[in-house]
């Protein structure tokens, strides 16, 4: 159940304060480019640091343990992990007596029979997002001419002036200050791009593997995801028809994007586009009333640990490794697309 | 490709056109009560025939060929077919070169080399739902004291007095009336809600195969799907912490359901809540612009065939059946549910 | 569970004794011949009216439900479909107290909690083989330059004097006849070749998805097999390595063939050769003592219905069949087999 | 490609001479025990140093990276790696040139356009078998009440007279001992029984997944196997319906075992047995002609490296491995198996 893709084909393990998480990626053409240097940089994207995020700081380190030789992939399983270092397990002795609102640690204790693992979440934690963008950094590199691009486009129901800099948004930094202040957090919006002349006509599969399943499957497994939706997305159930068709001119594509690239389930040369809705950090500092099970009443909880304030800052490089981790299994299903067989390697990048 | 799901697994066969259309449905378990009549009357919540739907009637009797003796399941495939009368395949020769707008036409030719079946959409038609409600029929009947409920919720933008009877909701047809008069068409929201007492905590895995991830995954196989979202869902990307946690309560339950019924990934036993955006029907009469590839510039389009005017008004059946797919794979997957073994055979109908 | 490929996907359904038996082949590459005629003549190679086979005779008419156009794979699920019409249903009714030796009727009895379909081997009836030859047809038909020959080398001991034509020869004959008339059944060894030019190095994955660990899987699931050798078999176990290794020719190919052409589950170029035990048939007219659940004692049996001597007789192109259906798979998977892209359709056939 | 089983699933990673290998298991029961000690003592019974084995000496210390707390399964996925050590690269530069008969060299090559890792054979070394010994130790765990032996029981053509003790069958080693001084190699045939109470009547699915199609399909995946037959083997196919049934006696158990445990591909209560047939070590130092492709003509080649002359010698555990992998996948895939449910964990143990 921790595997997903049928070619490229994504497998996850780990456990927030177990000795490391991981993924294995299976289905790799052989020669792809895995430049260690960037994987570096592809994972410090995602890091903790700015403001609105966690003080626990790991090194984050990729360490490679199969399927890479000489920069490129053998077309054996990539397996990469990452130890964990900076954990502070005693924070979540309590929890399993007084379980976090919006948190799993409740839904785990009763369909584990209490075996999983408590600590930081286990299995369940954020952190398992780590490999996700190993894992996408090298399903990136699988195309030519594609890009990936995800940006914050609203965080706690601000809209950054220049979407690319929420982060540095003075009214963005204000609301999360504020929130920080209560020891409160915030929710955030994604939205997604996937464009290039490598997006060709044909990506997806008609009904259960359309375009828009497989990227959604994958959204929603990010920790935190409430809603997605594509091109128009729920404005478009207000538009006429006439409206919101996109007509197909001389080039083959779409005149305007109103179906998010996608028709039938399956690309049509157009930009991909989609936007994700992130929920607030569950784990606040501000005190909560949930039930204590040992105490078999009522509560007030103050959450414990090293929280983001809104983890929504960290997700852009998430969504765009989960997105390039679809689209990497649906190119290699796709019987269209001579140019990126394995022969030719990635010659993106040469 | 054309398959669903792990243990309860759908497939689905057919062309708009051709001899007969279907669904292989594999995992049930052995006992499980099939009666035709209720079959019969499940697809019947499907048919067109009110104000806003095609007037292509077809007679949808559905045919058990295999899986079923003596109104119970055997454990061995489910398979149930319908076969194609009302076709007019001479109203889609001219498409092949003036691809419709907002439909697979033109994606489906590139894909398939042209040798996909073009008539009435072929496997892309909408007409690949009706083995699905099948399915859904028989997902439903796995299940002990659990309710599957979808409604349309918004017509075109209009939100109807009482949701249950969108169809019969004066604004709603007045609604209908005007966009059929103009030759356009209409879109809409649907929400679901799955709950009773057989919705236990547990339902899930984490991660890949969170709740929402295959829910959203099957739904957007539905043609014309843009969008959902799940409890809260985008509004949540603008609610703090404290707003939209959901505390647990003495009985094991959310005190609220912000959540929509599921953390981690995982049903927390609360009602399973989303809603779904369909897009406005693509085939309509009010004339496009769009590409005429034998004339090579671009021409006006008048769809011909049969189509509804808002095609979202048939879709809650659908999304009820796609929603019982996903959770009878769950049901079947998981370990934890002693009750359902197939021992008891479905004994909620008993 | 009853489904089997990757991309090359082939679902059965059906029972003995229900309306029909069937199959849904999924990853047809679009452009793929299929000609009615032909799949009818392949058909026939499994039909029974030979001495030794039973006198249940059936049309075997095949009804593509869906898939093809104009003699042409679509790339939609081809579902073809066979009526089950000379039945004797009443022949089964005691084996449900007295279940026959070497048969599945009692496993199946626990295995489906007395739900399964009980007539004819419901389910498990050798007759689902039948839709396994119309999915081999289309297989076969995917391969430009590659033929699948399965012989039978050896019946009941006999091993014939031209392998090709063990049914004519005489001293099978004789074997059959004395068989027959004891109301007793042999068993036999099939021998199947896959080779060709279109044949190349590298169908197989490494390790678990070897050659001959697909193919072996395939060839188990025909009911009745006991065992499977691959080049030289059960011999290699008692050669030496400089005796069993086969050296790699000037041409690339190796000069003998006694891995039976697979090298590290990959095929190395030369042909895929391997053996198939067929037990003898299970239901026989000559009394046995077995289990009689209703007077719980032991009692003698003489199973009733209509039954082949020797089902092995009509088992070569159920080898080929699933051989065919293994090789599609690994066709359409793998990276390297450019001159298969579908643009090319199966050119082999023009 | 790297994965097998529906819900207990195993992947593998990792190359002879790269940093690691290991593997993934996923779906294992939460509180299932897993004593590293055991762990330790199952993966010695694989190593070498015994008479016809490789001076090549590992630590193989399992190190567990995921999914286990205080001795017991999580429920999360299980990791576990080994380093390797000692490795002799240098030993294979010379093979990319004047590939190894019965290796496969060459068709890796072919197939990973040579970006595959050739060192000690890469990914297709035999010591990727190591994690599979690691995942069957946890398979084993899984199960009340089911022992699974494998023992040789021929070497090199001599069958010891105490098969458990073949490593120590005089005959045996003297015809290790000439094999050796020949600098050839030998072959061997494993038998493996399953059984104990827990083997009940009901593993395995009608069709594709057959018992003995699975547990065929992972043992062909072991590197150098030939043949597997169950029960009466090929011998069966010599055999009359009237010797080679098994009738079910009073208990519901078959009075003989002629089947090898499985009837119509489903346990019937007997132990499951079944032969394997190992070909001899493809690298031998005895000279072989094969072709240079440098020099571009046949030359004589002396396989370099530390090799078992008698691989077979090592593989009893890691087909108990095979087997119990399968079996635990089929035990979990089972709706029948109410005593194995998680909540009982691994009672067998306690």
């Amino acid at each position: 159940m921790n595997s997903f893709g049928r070619k490229f084909r994504v497998s996850i393990f780990g456990e927030s304060h177990g000795p490391a998480i991981g993924c294995v990626i299976d289905g790799v053409f052989p020669g792809t480019e895995i430049i260690y240097d960037d994987l570096v940089k592809e994972i410090a994207r995602r890091k903790s640091g700015g403001k609105g995020t966690t003080p626990r700081k790991e090194e984050d380190e990729p360490i490679i343990l199969s399927g890479v030789l000489n920069d490129r992939a053998t077309g054996a399983p990539i397996t990469i992990i990452f130890t964990n270092n900076n954990t502070h397990s005693s924070d979540y002795e309590k929890l399993l007596n007084q379980p976090r609102p919006g948190h799993a640690d409740f839904v785990a204790g009763v369909k584990y029979f209490d075996y999983q693992d408590p600590r930081g979440g286990g299995h369940f934690s954020g952190r398992i997002t780590l490999p996700i963008v190993a894992a996408g950094y090298v399903a990136k590199q699988v195309f030519c001419d594609v890009s990936f691009n995800a940006e914050l486009i609203e965080v706690g129901g601000v809209v950054p002036k220049i979407p690319a800099h929420a982060k540095n948004d003075p009214e963005v930094i204000k609301a999360i200050e504020a929130a920080e202040a209560e020891g409160d957090s915030l929710g955030g919006i994604v939205e997604c791009e996937v464009k290039g002349k490598g997006l060709e006509v044909g990506f997806g599969e008609p009904f259960w593997d359309s375009v828009e399943s497989l990227i959604s499957h994958a959204i929603f497994a990010i920790p935190g995801v409430r809603g997605i939706e594509f091109g128009d997305g729920f404005q478009a159930a207000r538009m006429k028809g006439s409206e919101h068709n996109d007509p197909i001119g001389p080039d083959c594509l779409p005149v305007k994007n109103g179906a998010g690239g996608v028709n039938g389930g399956i690309t049509n040369g157009a930009p991909i586009k989609f936007r994700v809705a992130f929920k607030p950090t569950a784990s606040i500092r501000k005190p909560q009333i949930t039930m204590d099970f040992e105490k078999n009443k009522m509560a007030e909880l103050v959450v414990p640990g090293r929280h983001d304030v809104c983890f929504a800052l960290r997700t852009p490089v998430i969504v765009e490794a989960m997105t390039a981790i679809v689209m990497a299994d649906l190119l290699e299903l796709a019987d269209i697309f001579d140019e990126y067989a394995p022969e030719s390697g990635n010659t993106a990048n040469e």
